[in-house]
């Protein structure tokens, strides 16, 4: 536990999505696989909070994202959003949008690397979720579609505007973001929105081998590459030259930076501590 | 008409190009065809006011830009454009270059996708002009070339070196506009230059068919895609998800959003209203 | 010489690297062949001060950048760059890595084209000096690596994390700088890293050659695209046109602009002057 802690207490019990915490492994799965993972109002606060949460625990050094069942997350339910929303106040409509957001924000800002593994479909919200990731790997199955405006909204649904043009490129990126049509495994991983292909059933564990790989290796300087490729999409090169000098005195502090040197001086493989 | 409108008039002649509007699809068709369609300052000039214009007029839901004969436009005319701007004085040569700014600015800000249909030769102002666009599609015929360099200019012409290394990455785009060779086709498509593949003698009909599909379809929801994939270029992620958040819940009032789950329920396809 | 010079006397002799000068071409070559060309303390000051000073030099038009032996350069010394920071106080940690950042920004912003040219091993340092040139000219046996994060560091190191996701974008760029595995020379193509293939052991000649041409070029005319390239990333659209336009404004009074028109009306080929 992180000695910054205050008085609010750790969520016991999450109800709308499944933790399991493993040697330094977050995995969470979104459980409804009889709706292929849809998610609900309940779904998008309890990432947004559970992301908060797993931040401030410095147990965590990666973290998998997946779906059960037959596909990653078919998106915003139907039923239970869209039907909603059309019953919303002003107030109540931007308040679920900026929730949506958060969940966003929180994945490309906690600190620690998301993998996304990817089976099946990822849809709307759920492909926006895959692209908020540092990783996405995928099987031959893998389906994208940002289908924002196949009902009626913006493609630019929780920063995908932002985020895919600079996964893809704006010409791929205006593509999807505005016909809202589905990308296959092929596609998808020849214009880089796959991180790795796994084979046929096999994206789950191939993320988490990778999650596991992530958290066993050197923790804080994948937790500092991960912020500053962050932040360095929103800075001049001037200052993420400033950044990068800063951070690395930093880690040149860092008990694994020693340890490398030892290991490599001994010949031995190093004992990353992740500190 | 949009109720916004103050005294200017329409213009009722276009000289400089040719206009067609259909069903609220626009097409301009660059129609010099004797000179490959090379732009003249009256050229320039229209397309400024006009996308103008059109931005204005309600009617207009997708707009293609294409060229009339053997090729898409060769670029700045070599006589009347490089020949003239050697008399110019200081202030008219900022005013001409401002101008074909001007130009790719109302391509990437007018509130309608624009579908570039390219065959043939898309050389200087002529690739930036399709490179503004929304959605370039191209017939295996399709020659790229932003070739400023070879007549002594800069390849940051007209915004070019803005977009281009946000749509194909800053190594293709440095070596694009530094040396100024042509890009066929098929680099175009590996690199992510061309949206859309047509057959040969196809990129016209695509075009239209893509522009007619956009148009009929949820425009409002099209347009506020483009207008996010454009800002979010020039803005943080934070701010990005705040403005995703707005427009979705202003969106999430439109008519069509409505209609998406009134068809879904009924189970018939959504008629769309573009409102 | 440019007129601007001040009182500083140029350095005769450069200990760290070697420097040849050829009608408009520098070569800058490390040459620690048996350490395969890792970076020492000098190397990286003699660079930044080699970059600032061939900047104010006018008579440089393009650069080569290449390593001599086996390979392009593997990066920082383990022995006297690892083992020498291990002991160093705050201040010169972050000297040392302002440093480094500061030869980037040089490659960046300096008023020519800079040629990598790369065969072999371009590791850690080497790695991002090679990304932070315009072009990469690679042979078959090159193979990047951004192994920051497998010595316990950042892989956001001397601006990687701004410049990688720019060049290869943010899937891409994420996957090489946590891992820091190598990428050999058919995928670093694919994911638009290398600018030119050269056959093996070609890379060099060919690096030569395309720096022999942009300096026999319109070279102003490279010059200020390779200005407007690095500007533009940190520029919004509206910022962009107007820094084109005034630019464009300028070269049309060039001497090279000139003479484009002039061969042009003559059908003869340019005589370019770089001015």
């Amino acid at each position: 536990m992180s000695p910054f802690s205050g008085s609010a207490p750790s969520t016991e019990e999450w109800r709308h999505l499944r933790l399991t915490l493993d040697a330094g492994v977050a995995t969470v799965t979104l459980n409804r696989p009889e709706k292929l993972n849809a998610l609900t109002f309940g779904a998008y606060a309890d990432l947004r909070d559970l992301l908060a949460e797993l931040s401030r625990a410095r147990a965590v050094r990666a973290l998998v994202l997946g779906g059960e069942g037959r596909g990653f997350c078919s998106g915003g339910d139907v039923e239970e959003i869209i039907g909603a929303t059309l019953a919303m106040d002003t107030g109540d409509l931007l308040d679920f949008n900026r929730m949506t957001g958060q969940v966003v924000r929180a994945l490309r800002e906690c600190p620690f690397p998301v993998v996304a593994a990817v089976h099946g479909v990822a849809a709307g919200a759920g492909a926006v979720l895959a692209l908020a990731a540092d990783f996405r790997v995928a099987d031959p199955t893998a389906r994208f579609a940002f289908l924002f405006t196949r009902v009626g909204l913006s493609g630019g649904d929780m920063g995908a505007a932002y985020l895919l043009p600079r996964v893809v490129g704006l010409g791929h990126a205006t593509r999807l973001l505005m016909l809202g049509e589905p990308v296959g495994a092929a596609e998808a991983e020849r214009i880089g929105l796959i991180s790795m292909v796994a084979e046929e059933g096999g994206a789950g564990p191939a993320a988490a081998a990778l999650a596991r790989r992530l958290a066993e290796g050197p923790a804080l300087a994948h937790s500092r590459t991960k912020a500053l490729l962050t932040a360095e999409l929103d800075m001049p090169l001037s200052a993420a030259v400033e950044l990068d000098a800063a951070t690395q005195a930093l880690l040149m502090n860092s008990a694994d930076y020693a340890e490398f040197h030892a290991a490599f001086t001994a010949r031995r493989p190093p004992q990353w501590r992740g500190r």
